[in-house]
């Protein structure tokens, strides 16, 4: 989840926190606590630049979801009151009508203490926020939503695999979806250095793990690739120079890069990101680290296009399923957000 | 130069301007400025952090006049009082006596408007600065201070080829010495773009230049050589991240980092470099820029030491001379500093 700002940082004393999501209430299939699963009832609100708003960006379109949920973008830059829709017409989302997100949290809890985050599923009759909950989102859209994917869906949270994925997806969020955070938010060296060790030892093990294999569990695509892609995805760009991850670029290191070229260059992955949005979005927002707010012109992108070679490794992509179609009109990435 | 702290940053609306050396005097063979090339008379003040005090260690190291120019090595961190000799027993320099750099500065002109910067070349009897004409030093070390030269000693500005060298060494100074500095201190987007991308628009043509040819001019080592590698030795570690220079490593370029690793193998060169120093120095001074002042763990470093297979390009390093021999006592770079 991103916060507002920097929302999530802990300037005190303290190591940095990752604040608990406080909305938690599931949209199931059986709605037990009372928002079910329906087409056209809910919007998915987020911002490109969020890795974990990104995991539900992926999810939605690799099962076919765009019709059935729809999806609000927000600016990359938030301002004190943090994420706002300043890129539709007259600063206001067409679907919601309101102005910043923070106004679907005011409408489900006045004066919620939590902060505001993406991703978020607000409920667009009443216009209130139904969850934050970034760890919960997208298994529930893998498994509760399953009426309205679309035929040729790919089972992204396989019922057989389901503790070697979670056992995985807890690694990688420890070490590095919430390891990069922690390096670049840290309150002193040893604590930086505790961290950035931390990511690359892990990414040292999760590339011997992907030497021999294609996908990280199984040999199909599920949810642990999407949470480590969207931490991958934005490594060179940002977490390498503005959070200091610098031991290597992914592009050093042959596996990897390789398996995120692989996953960037399938579809429903790297159509949905925009560079762009990530490079703005961190070195803007976090002033504490980056005061000059001086957007870096590097890292060059073109490498993302090129052939990575893991189709020799087998695996069936999308299992039994198909890939997703062309992305929905109005929701392409802009053309200075690609490679 | 590397002037006390930010001394070289101008945080008003102007672009970064480097502010051109105070003492320009010149020790010559003649001593016509009044300073006599003399052997044990004048002590040579560097940082091993800063790449314009580096181009003097490496060709005082080359030509081999370790015995006949002492050198003192200043804390890689300033304090509001500019370069001091923190790292000596008693944070004295043990030759000059003095704790910081400016009482040499204050006994040549009381003061002094210039700031304090390395390389600084102090008269021992007087006590007094003589010059910190970074751009003259190394130049007069080449051909002033050649009957002190060690036998051997390579020809580092052939005089047939002062044109050549000069012109390169002009569009290296600009673009790339100077440019990372306009990079990483810019006031502005703008600037700050303009700057990137004049830093690697030449760094694919010197790519270019060197894709066939072992030296930047002719078939030797020449200061030109020396000025290149101050700033290369050092991208990846600092200007790479901190200056936000990031459109490849030089890990990601094969010419030039062969180039550089052949040159950082050589006897002179990388066994002057301290990344240690580097590193400290980079980001715990310049606050402006990375207020936490924590220091990166990367990059990582065991590549500096592998085949480059320059060599295959032909070249004579150092022409009719012959390498430097080892390190002298007690000026060694530590441990910690090295690859």
């Amino acid at each position: 989840m991103s916060g507002g700002g920097d929302g999530n940082r802990d300037y005190g004393h303290k190591a940095f926190m990752r604040s608990k999501s406080h909305f938690t209430d599931r949209i199931t299939a059986d709605g037990r606590d009372g928002w079910p699963v329906e087409a056209g009832r809910y919007r998915l609100v987020v911002s490109r630049a969020c890795p974990w708003a990104s995991r539900a960006v992926i999810s939605r379109r690799l099962l076919g979801l765009e019709d059935a949920l729809s999806m609000a973008i927000a600016d990359p830059i938030q301002d004190d009151r943090s994420w706002r829709f300043t890129l539709d017409p007259e600063g206001r989302d067409p679907v919601l009508g309101i102005r910043f997100l923070a106004e679907a949290y005011e409408r489900r809890e006045t004066g919620s203490p939590g902060g505001v985050s993406v991703p978020a599923v607000v409920d667009v009759p009443s216009g209130r926020l139904v969850t934050n909950d970034y760890q919960r989102i997208t298994l529930d859209l893998a498994t509760e939503w399953s009426d309205l994917h679309r035929p040729g869906a790919p089972d992204l949270y396989p019922r057989a695999r389901r503790d070697e994925i979670d056992a995985v997806m807890a690694e990688v969020y420890e070490d590095v979806n919430n390891g990069v955070y922690r390096a670049g938010f840290a309150n002193g060296q040893d604590e930086y250095e505790e961290a950035c060790a931390g990511v690359f030892r892990r990414l040292e093990l999760l590339a011997s793990r992907l030497a021999g294999q294609r996908y990280l569990v199984g040999d199909t695509i599920t949810e642990a690739d999407i949470r480590l892609f969207t931490t991958l995805v934005r490594f060179d760009a940002v977490y390498h120079g503005h959070f200091k991850c610098n031991r290597w670029k992914l592009t050093e290191n042959q596996v990897l890069w390789a398996y995120v070229r692989d996953l960037f260059q399938t579809p429903g992955f790297g159509d949905t990101v925009d560079f762009d949005h990530i490079k703005r979005h961190y070195y803007q927002v976090h002033t504490g680290i980056n005061p000059t707010r001086i957007v870096p012109l590097g890292p060059d992108l073109s490498g993302w296009l090129t052939p990575h070679h893991r189709e020799e490794l087998g695996g069936r992509p999308f299992g039994d399923g198909t890939p997703p179609g062309p992305v929905h009109n109005g929701e392409e990435v802009p053309a200075r957000g690609r490679p």
